[in-house]
């Protein structure tokens, strides 16, 4: 039987973001229905959907050789696993998110300490207790089964609580008093698979593609012509990171200059561009950036 | 201040249901967006939206006074409530549910006992706990996330799952072995708030006109004219149950019958009571039933 | 092993009506995504979703006990069936569909003779064959795969073609010069089925249900209440049809008069109702009238 | 040419509300797509979509028979029309709609008053003119386009708006400081429309029917035994205002009594006729009330 | 406290489109439902949506800095404002809409000056009213609150209307006599704003990379090699408005072209430049054009 | 009048991706409602919506010049016509369809011949009689009007249909015998038209179109660049087919690779590129590729 990878996808909110994700990486992957073994498009590979909370546990037991999960499962689980690479991205956006320690808004509680002898919601119990046993403040840490911001005060008195913008906190009056994790989105390997020479590789190679896949994503490409004599000027507009490619033109007193850019920057350098004698500029998407 | 009950509400699955059940009872509930505080109207109820596994917590402790959730929740938190009345309805159907023991389809294990030294994942941690201490069977009961059914053979032995009609058990090529426990929609309260004069009223309330509103969900009316020669032979078809309402008529050689019958009954007893001399047979819906 | 009546159920157009109508009946058939074996809650029937056009094709062989199709195809197909009774319900109406040979708006063909010699595009190939053959007229009748009323001119000089509103017709510029036919819904039977006493009366149960829940569509129940001074006035106004039931009140000035419908009249009955005497009127919606 | 009555009905927020009231009603109306000329299934009227702002207008002049429209639209126009009933509808609820004078929250304003010298945006100027004319406050009121409430303070210093429940106001952070008026919609005529014997029935007629389907959105029929020593305790129970139709029995010691009831006090009044010695009670649904 | 720029974006139809071109452009807007200032990420900007009806007027007193509108409300309002850009875009496609007087197909009406003494229905009133006074024609001219093509002849004699292909004056039968106006989308600026050296150079930015961006929607780039004895039958295929960039290859008997087309021509052009010697054609898509 | 080409786009299950086709190769297709004839933005080409079986019917007649249609239904036509182009695609994919004779899983069927005296239903009925003719094998072939795969073994012995992945064949337990005909889209041409010089320059011209943008759908461009120490280790890497463009640099010991590939080899390509020493690897995407 041929040699396979089994990897690990994220069920649930971040599962549409990593398949996409894959897709522009070069993989494609389709889960149909209730299926939780998606096929994929690479005999080489074997594709289980895994809810994230128990990613970096059945990674570590070796059910699976390799997987996508978050930091905060990785560490509720104190799993002994190969973290590969990060790759910053979730459900809706490209930022981390972060465990926080809230509370009502209009409560007395200002700092963890304030705390001890109280209940504690969260859907993080292992964590939340060491961060609690850690500073000596003794407090009851509850599993929460979903729905944790709307429990404060008549259900627990703080919460552990997941958040990318903090709206949802807000909107239920609750008020951070102190952030526990930043985290954001792992490639991990099972520590057995990492060195086996077959599974090593193929990880290593969905780690470039996946990274050239988010680089393309807020980078796009830039042509534009420029006379010799403005070369300098056009080269001192650009980011020095990424050096330009500057080709000969048939026409000698003339040179191309192609370069990447990251997108958000693209609105601030084309009007100095322009003014330092940039012209036929044009701007291309790119579908992956492997520098 | 004014009295109030808290109500629970479940939320997720049984939510729409259980929404929809209220609103043919007679208390509409507005449930918008975010909000896990619907409103009611009612001004006696204040409501809350919380998870059916958390509810019975809940309810115990009197952080609500009363609330519905299934029976397996009830007993997973071994939670001391008054239990007011059973409400037989789910998801999408109006049947049990049943927690099983489910094993691969292809595997050796014929009962519980097959199973010492295997890990069982569930949703259902302390009640299956139980079920294998009170037999004996040492067992390693594993917390699970969610999508159950797909874990065994890679990342469970068996599970303790839950299912209406098996038929996502069977898609994912597994065999029932053994049924733990039926479960269904409680209606429950907390026993200070039972003892209390107002609450216990409301609660009652609740349950005669739910309980109504179930019952006419099933049951539909159905008038008829027979003449007086025919009576006996008409109501000789009818379910003696309930016995149906016979009125007289301006025309003294006839009567109008007036009956409720189970619906799924009506396609066999109106041939027969067609047959029997009956005529004009109308069927009209009910919207409420109290016997 | 038990008894089954092999029920052949419209697949397409005429399927959701079709099941809609069972379930008004007492029949709830459930079809899932790609099956053609719906599912049905009478342990005595097995059904099949077979194509309307194939039908009567298939009852005739037996292979179908009973089945729901068009007239139209009956006699396309030339089936030798019995006829149980007519249901006059299409897809989005309750009206008959008809065939008609329709020619360009703007052609000079007046009539079916002068279409000798033509080509005639239609997916009721056999029974189009068969109208111009008795009338002597040749033509080359073209077997059409759909979209029939776009082919004239370019691609057929006429078309056979069924219609509900003509709305189609018009939209494509067609001319109607002739209705070769009306056509609705007939629940058949195998012949020998219908000889088989068991069933031939499950056959009479579902057509005695189905003409009843479709006489409910369109009638409903209306009270009221009158002194008896008034109550000729009153009759003068009910249709004579349905004999009225009067009943006597406890009041014995007065009587109740309950009656059915055709729901399109009621917006003139009520107002003469009112003006005759009649006072707490009320309607009320019905789900099956067996008269 | 046959008689035809011209009636306007409201394009936009009311229109497929004012269709299902139609519908209920008896009448069909199918509306399709761009054409604001909709068919009716009653060859006597024909319809119109009108805007509700400018219904009254046409009305007045005769263009259109009769209309419905809101009565903040007449008192704008200051429309000479006849007013033929009230119908308390509206697009999501059945409540009165508020036109209300709304500043800042955070603004110094606390009346009308306040607000001489200002800027009023609004969509209903000519009502805003003469309400701050007959109080002397000299404003500036400027017509706006929609989406008024997000005006102040930016682009207006205060607002007469449109309201329901307050809340688009509240989240546009304003506070309401006036009342100029409640509004319904209310059905229209023309006053030489209504002159005419023909036009001035069907009017009528519509007017009995439409209110007889809203009277039946809340309410419900009521159908219960009660032995007749028990008959008075269960009367009492029962609002005055609709005698209940009480029938004889042939089992002459019980009555079966049938009545209509508000629908919001079923949940009130069941367990009072369950504990008056009410059985098998059953409520039903109903079409219309015409009392 | 940091300089913004108070920037209006047509609220309604054209909503969509402008968000669409500010993220081709580079500017992220968020319009999270009922909020009518939508956030931006770019600090020195601030949005709010304002009706285009009403955006020249608030540009003009200064409440906004710039923004987006049509100039027919330009004209309407008799705005003072800085023209900054023509930016030829609407709803649903990239042509200017027009402005026509329209009546009934079968009316004698011919020409503007036929409507002396009649009524015209606008949503264009002060405009429409200084067409016909500079034209001696006498007409009363009435607000219209929308649906305006659908009045003629029944609650109108004529409309001034806007249209894009004329199929929705078709659709109701009217006929264009005259067009008053083209009008397509402008960024405007307060003239104080203009004078600031911010807000001026914030505004040309915007002003450069939205032109960039509607460039890029109607251009592709386009590559191809050719042997240096073909390259002038190649360039002669290419529009000779943009010079094509051609660059030196490793192959000195070779060279590569690159340049930009209208799309619309690439069907004719590409066959003609592999008939010319063009090999290894390729087109790709462009995010932004400035030349 | 100007000249025009008759082209026929097929009519359902391949329209839209076919519409889509057009789009991307430069013709601009608008089907609108209900109208089978679509507007084209090019003056030169007049479209008809007509079924893929009929398609070649009416290509060999003339009444079309040109159009697309599957292989399938050429052959069971026996359409005399100019195959101009093969364009794999389909519904959903870019592979070939397959049309097969299949049987129950569990018949005793092992080969065509085992059908002889059966009946096979299939809408591919002529080419099908054909197949079992040549072979000598007597059956009864039936014409199908869908659902094929259902009817095995209750309503047909066998049957021949097409399939994609074979999915829809085993979910009904059938079983592939044989394989009759693989098929693909192709455009074809009418014999005479294909002599006429405007309308073969017309087809021509699409057909380099249409290829060239089902090309660019599974190819990409890639840009690197590289030390020219290190070009030849490069190349090796690059598959031979398609030779890339080396263009110089202004720093001559550079060199920039450009090449075009297949999407589904960069994912195996990109790393070895990197290893031999490319850098600044940047993939974009492309439009057309005309090699």
């Amino acid at each position: 039987m041929s040699k396979k990878l089994k990897l690990g996808i994220p069920k649930g909110s971040l599962q549409d973001a990593t398949i996409a994700l894959f897709a522009r990486a070069g993989w494609n992957i389709y889960a149909s229905g209730r299926s939780y073994f998606p096929s994929i498009d690479d005999t080489e590979i074997e594709c289980m959907l895994v809810r994230a909370q128990e990613m970096a546990r059945y990674v570590e037991t070796g059910a699976l050789d390799a997987g996508l999960t978050g930091n905060d499962w990785i560490l509720e689980n104190l799993a002994d696993v190969e973290r590969v690479t990060s790759l910053t991205y979730s459900k809706a956006s490209r930022t981390k998110v972060k465990w926080v320690l809230a509370v009502p808004e209009d409560s007395p509680y200002q700092k963890a300490e304030d705390l001890a002898g109280k209940t504690i919601a969260t859907e993080l119990v292992e964590y939340s207790k060491r961060f609690f046993a850690e500073r000596n403040i003794p407090v009851k840490v509850e599993f929460s089964w979903g729905a944790t911001e709307v429990k404060p005060p008549m259900l627990a008195d703080a919460i552990v609580e997941v958040t990318e913008t903090g709206s949802s906190l807000r909107a239920n009056r609750l008020r951070i008093i102190e952030v526990l994790m930043e985290s954001e989105t792992q490639l991990i390997a099972n520590k057995a698979a990492w060195q086996d020479e077959f599974k090593r590789k193929k990880i290593e190679t969905l780690s470039l593609m996946l990274n050239g896949a988010m680089a393309a994503q807020s980078q796009i490409g830039l042509m534009l012509n420029v006379e010799k004599t403005n070369l300098d000027a056009v080269l001192d507009v650009l980011p020095a990171l990424n050096s330009p490619t500057v080709s000969e033109l048939r026409d000698k007193n003339w040179v191309a200059v192609n370069t990447i850019l990251e997108q958000h920057t693209v609105r601030d350098i084309v009007p100095k561009l322009k003014a330092a004698g940039g012209t036929g500029i044009v701007e291309f998407p790119l579908s992956k950036v492997v520098l």
